[in-house]
């Protein structure tokens, strides 16, 4: 009881993947294993796990690359459009389609186009013909042999298509990785089950599991798990049998009942227990039952952000694949981000251009905020060595959006209003854009405009004086900006929009 | 007999899409339609249908964010680390973990870094609380009613989550368009027949059937139909029962049986027959039985860029989707590229970075050449109002793959050697590097490490003089350059290392 929560590391973040990644090549936990064979029909997004020969050349006999007639290159020497020259059809010179084959003893094919129409057996020709002209080679595509594509390749539409080119009709693939996903925790409950106070929904399973789909491995989610030190210790030695990545998700209540370190020391060794990030500080690294194993902390952002962290380069390697880089956008922070000293923040941000600026808006922090996730364009990363950030820096954003997905998107500060939700759905139908919503207060709404940091904000402001709404304000902070003020279905509903590039965004 | 190819249109590629996207709109062919109802943990890539809404708040109570005592605040001001004060335990304290409903009559929680070893059902606090100190509000995440993702929003894991969050197990998402694809062609024969000259095997349905999974529709492919009039009109009515997009790719022996544009305009309307695109001319697009109908030319190379260009759009727009705009890269081309004025040609590229520049190398341009498309890193489109570009001019090309895999990519020149096929592999799996081999002979690799173009180039060029292979030449023609020359298996295999960049790039 009254326990204090004790991490044995506090690993900078890449320093703390470099250990576990050192822990798992020396013990072989994360080398491709498995391989099946399917059908390259079945096969995409699959990765190969040897190189693909071709069984026959492609095309596997010369084959007409015209309409026209075959010939025999030397017989049509001389012929001109002013001397033309006469050909037996049958004998000297054979009608092929595109895709026919060369018959025996030709080597040329004069298009239509060169042919006059064929009278008494006989065709005329008006050009002569190079040997091999318009005829494709056996072998010109692929040559029996020949490797399709390597080992350890992702292979995509254009890769199917070829390697049935070649005559191959199964091809030998990486098992895709099972990870197993244990939500552990006595307060969860399913989704869908009526709630009572304390009782907490188990999502986490699903969102991890959606990952794992999205990252090529085939999730295996378990049933919840109470904290019982005996039960989970079951539970994880089962999914030992079911999967090669065992994540145990700890329970949101992590202080009595967190046997996550306990049970992996028990069932195998513990390489990593804490790292230096924000969300996600309690994650562990180890391996049980000889094979990789992960606790994620409860919060689905600290399980998200972590998941992402330990779990997805795991993945990877048990398909052969470099982690893929994550591609960054420069942008100007539009607020001040104070952050932890000693610890990696992973801040949440919303990105939208506003006159040829991309603005970066950070958005909640709290680790249990999931539609933080959901809203967020990018990831801010902030340095352990740093204190935080100034407001109207540059920084370098992780995209989590696409950057056309970017410029089409309405940057919205100030008073939330339930008019920009119904806006938001409206805008996506009619022009594609999206809305990105700060909810700053009225009042921030209106500096947000004033510095050129958003197209749009939303007011609900008083005067007490007059007894009005948001008029007075706007003419107090904004003497100098043209804006328009669209009054909603009550007269306190006020939706400020600065003119110049939004009406050049969205068409008005 | 010995009919010309006649096409009707000769549009530029923009406006051809442009004139399509008219027709199927004013028609409402292109709408999304069909709903249905899906459990949320298998919506991983579906796009919603309608908005989803928080049935409940998250947290729906509220909940202690620490492990700790749930406290009245006022109860505890004064309270310092020299001036503890006592609560008794049960009524004025009650221990909490995070997460846990916080009990009627209380507002913060005192976490347990602040609180000593409660003695006789006391509890000594070190600090005071205020109101709603670490106290997860109800609705801090989500309240309910409030929008968690908007209508035609592509789901991702994070948007899992955050819905099963809001207490929504079920959601709207549209059908995924079903796409027939019938093959047509007397010639062809499903991969894995044994081939007989002249026959063709029939890829082409499983390559774009990948294509229609990967930008999420549902392929539905058809058995190939034979080049006979009625019987390809039946399968396309069939077609139209089965799926809401129809694609005819024609047989590759396109002159006496092309009958897809009659077909058309028996069932439908005809929008488009022909467009200035190279490979990929004699496309195309109209209605039939009421469906958006799309016909694809035989060759591979050619079928794959109007699919792209003709039927990914429709998949898109029937998904509410907004086209992804291509990612594109800036590269210097690796040699002169003449091409045909008044046609656009999507030449193949491989990309690789030597000395810091970007090569765009132009591969085979083929129609019926589908390794070309599985080795390219990118397409360069070439303008119909151009006759051809310019080696070492700036370029922009349409990636296909990732820019950090062109960072890892070996550039080889020279004449082609089964080695490198070998190296390739080996490559890939010690260092995650790939090889993009341009075959443009022995002195063309030579030519290509002298202007910096390649990393490594094969050779086997016999000096007649001296009976001896490669040397001379190299001294001959790179007589400034440090290179290594590598003796393959026989004498007259060579291959050249121009050191520096690669030495880096290869971790040697």
């Amino acid at each position: 009881m009254w326990q204090r929560k004790i991490y044995l590391d506090n690993e900078p973040v890449e320093k703390a993947w470099e250990k576990c990644q050192g822990f798992f090549s020396s013990r072989g936990l994360i080398r491709p294993l498995d391989t099946e064979r399917i059908p390259v029909a079945k096969a995409l997004g699959r990765v190969t796990a040897s190189p693909v020969l071709a069984l026959i050349s492609s095309p596997h006999y010369a084959a007409a690359a015209m309409d026209g007639i075959a010939v025999l290159a030397k017989n049509t020497f001389g012929a001109t459009e002013t001397a033309p020259l006469k050909l037996q059809l049958g004998t000297e010179a054979v009608e092929v389609d595109t895709g026919d084959p060369i018959p025996e003893g030709f080597d040329a094919v004069i298009m239509a186009e060169e042919i006059n129409y064929p009278r008494d057996g006989m065709i005329e020709i008006t050009a002569a013909a190079a040997p091999w002209q318009h005829v494709r080679a056996i072998g010109e595509d692929l040559v029996a042999t020949e490797m399709i594509v390597p080992a350890n390749h992702l292979l995509r539409p254009y890769d199917i298509g070829g390697i049935l080119a070649g005559g191959v009709v199964e091809v030998e693939v990486w098992r895709r990785p099972r990870v197993a996903i244990i939500p552990t925790g006595t307060e969860l409950v399913e989704p869908g089950t009526p709630l009572k106070p304390g009782d907490i929904m188990e999502f986490n399973s699903k969102m991890l599991g959606a990952f794992v789909e999205e990252w090529g491995g085939e999730p295996v989610i378990c049933p919840i798990v109470p904290d019982d030190y005996e039960t989970i210790k079951g539970a994880v030695r089962e999914a030992a049998q079911k999967a090669e990545v065992i994540v145990i998700n700890a329970g949101s209540s992590a202080g009595r009942e967190d046997y996550t370190a306990s049970i992996i020391s028990e069932l195998g060794e513990l390489c990593l227990h804490g790292v230096a990030m924000k969300p996600g500080k309690p994650v562990m690294v180890g391996s049980a039952c000889g094979k990789p194993v992960v606790g994620i902390p409860g919060y689905p952002v600290s399980a998200a952000l972590t998941f992402e962290t330990f779990v997805k380069p795991i993945i990877f390697s048990k398909l052969g694949q470099p982690l893929p880089e994550k591609p960054v956008l420069e942008g100007f922070l539009a607020r001040k981000l104070p952050s932890p000293l000693g610890t990696e923040e992973f801040v949440r941000v919303t990105l939208g251009q506003v006159g040829g600026k991309v603005m970066v808006i950070p958005i909640a922090r709290g680790a249990g905020v999931i539609s933080s996730l959901i809203r967020a364009d990018g990831i801010l990363r902030i340095p352990a060595s740093s204190e935080g950030l100034e407001a109207g820096g540059r920084v370098k954003v992780e995209l989590l959006s696409s950057p056309d997905q970017i410029e089409k998107t309405v940057v919205v500060a100030g008073s939330h209003d339930l008019t920009i939700d119904l806006m938001a759905n409206a805008l996506r139908q009619a022009y594609g854009l999206r809305i990105s919503s700060s909810n700053v207060g009225s009042l921030g709404g209106i500096l947000a405009l004033k510095s050129g940091e958003a197209h749009l904000a939303g007011m609900h402001l008083l005067d007490e004086e007059t007894g009005d709404y948001n008029v007075s304000y706007i003419q107090r902070y904004l003497p100098e900006q043209e804006v328009v003020l669209a009054n909603l279905a009550f007269r306190e509903q006020g939706l400020m929009v600065a003119p110049g590039n939004p009406k050049r965004i969205w068409g008005f």
